[in-house]
């Protein structure tokens, strides 16, 4: 449910200038406006299942981007059954000057190449079907400047290698592995909420930079309401945490019975140190290394 | 647009422990609640027409009213389409414990008993299908003690026939015309957004003890953009009241570009004395007179 002064679940992922959405629930377009960020540029909305408070909010942020005289095609991700929730909901906005194009997943584990995002979408267990998301962004390997010399590879086209292309100059072919070393070590951001820990969670977790996960109640003895609504407790998370060892966890989608959901911090901490975000929280994720 | 520290337009109208509700827009539920009040004893939802900010936060809303666990019936009063509309947004709130009953509108007046409320809908002139309301509570006449005296009316029968009721009493017939004077000056509000201005708004308004109209545009040049989206300039509207000549008139539903409009207040009181209302403004309105 969304309180005053707490919006509902959702995450934009930027990266090079492409902008992608995990989830609008009621609000979040005024959330988004709240953090100083735009609806016009987000390129994709990937969305974990469609309970209201987790998809309500597209028709207002069609009619924002539509506001804003966006022109470009939206591309919305989801479980099984996303074309017949989004044309239910567009009922209410006709004659969006752009296209939406809906991308289905009928798998239990499906991927995207969306550039320069990596989606992998991942099945768990919820009372509706419902996937948690696995974005990564790639990093290639290191050009070899010296290596490109011995091969008297012409300067005009390290950039394009750089950028794995292949290239023909007359009779001389030139591909990006003959001067690229070994892929580096990428970013990954996990988001997964409403669901009952299953393995597939700290496997696709497993060494993320960020894992934002569900922290639905940290009360004691809501241990059966969180069996009972396919939810998980605050320590079910954090022992997801502690198994796949992310850089960084953070809450989210609190209980609306959780006021202060910073109290558990410290017994949370016990199992795996995690962050209790609130409202607006971002983070700047870089490279490692050279 | 739904911004920050300022919600979509809606009103919620309170008597005799009914509520009724005009627009829904996204972030309604939350503005509701920052008010202290609540969504589940909401009895009856009208709305004008079916822009997004004017019906998106139905489907929160509805399940709001679930998760506190209503049963009552809700009834929602709207133009044609209703059904259409109600049914598109409600793909993302099945199994609602409570039925819902769609009233479609398909005259250019219509009315409804819908007691404490008698609610008239008057159709307007926008961009699609729209109608503006008068929500009225009546008043009965005074009960005549004296007269029922005179008339040997036995006092057990006094509050029925006050109440309305016709009693028959063996061979005698007592009706409330017996002993009830003239129906005395009730309650209105009149609200009217989304609308180029119209003559049926200024009759509809005329004596009503609370007009709320559209705002929408305060700068100076802003006249076409009012004529294209037919909208209503403030100064538009302002002569509305000083024809209908309401008790009390506010504004609502201001563009997003008027960040504040409180800055055209003295010029338009010049036309006729508007209130500018914020997030949160709510008025008791009380019978007048004996």
């Amino acid at each position: 449910m969304p309180l005053p002064r707490r919006w509902l679940t959702s995450l934009l992922l930027r990266a090079e200038g492409s902008n992608l959405l995990i989830d609008c629930g009621e609000g979040t377009q005024i959330a988004l406006k709240e953090k100083g960020w735009s609806p016009k540029p987000i390129d994709a909305i990937c969305f974990t299942h469609y309970h209201a408070d987790h998809i309500s909010g597209l028709p207002g942020m069609l009619l924002s981007m539509a506001n804003a005289e966006r022109e470009k095609t939206l591309h919305i991700f989801g479980p099984r059954g996303l074309q017949r929730v989004v044309d239910g909901l567009c009922v209410i906005t006709p004659e969006l000057p752009f296209d939406i194009l809906c991308h289905e997943f009928h798998e239990p584990r499906e991927s995207i190449e969306f550039p320069p995002f990596f989606v992998e979408a991942f099945r768990v267990q919820h009372g509706i079907l419902c996937y948690g998301y696995r974005v990564s962004i790639r990093r290639l390997g290191r050009f070899n400047a010296e290596r490109a010399r011995e091969l008297d590879i012409p300067l005009r086209f390290w950039n394009k290698l750089q950028h794995g292309e292949s290239i023909s100059d007359g009779a001389k072919q030139y591909t990006p592995d003959m001067v690229m070393g070994e892929a580096r070590k990428g970013l990954s951001v996990v988001y997964c909420t409403d669901t009952r820990p299953v393995p597939v969670i700290s496997e696709m977790a497993e060494g993320a930079d960020l894992f934002i996960c569900e922290g639905m109640y940290g009360e004691e003895g809501k241990e059966e309401n969180a069996r009972k609504y396919k939810h998980m407790t605050m320590r079910e998370a954090a022992q997801i945490g502690r198994k796949a060892k992310p850089a960084e966890m953070w809450f989210t989608h609190y209980s609306p019975s959780e006021m202060n959901p910073e109290i558990y911090k410290e017994e949370i901490g016990k199992i795996f140190p995690v962050k209790f975000p609130r409202d607006g929280w971002s983070r700047d994720l870089l490279f490692k290394g050279e």
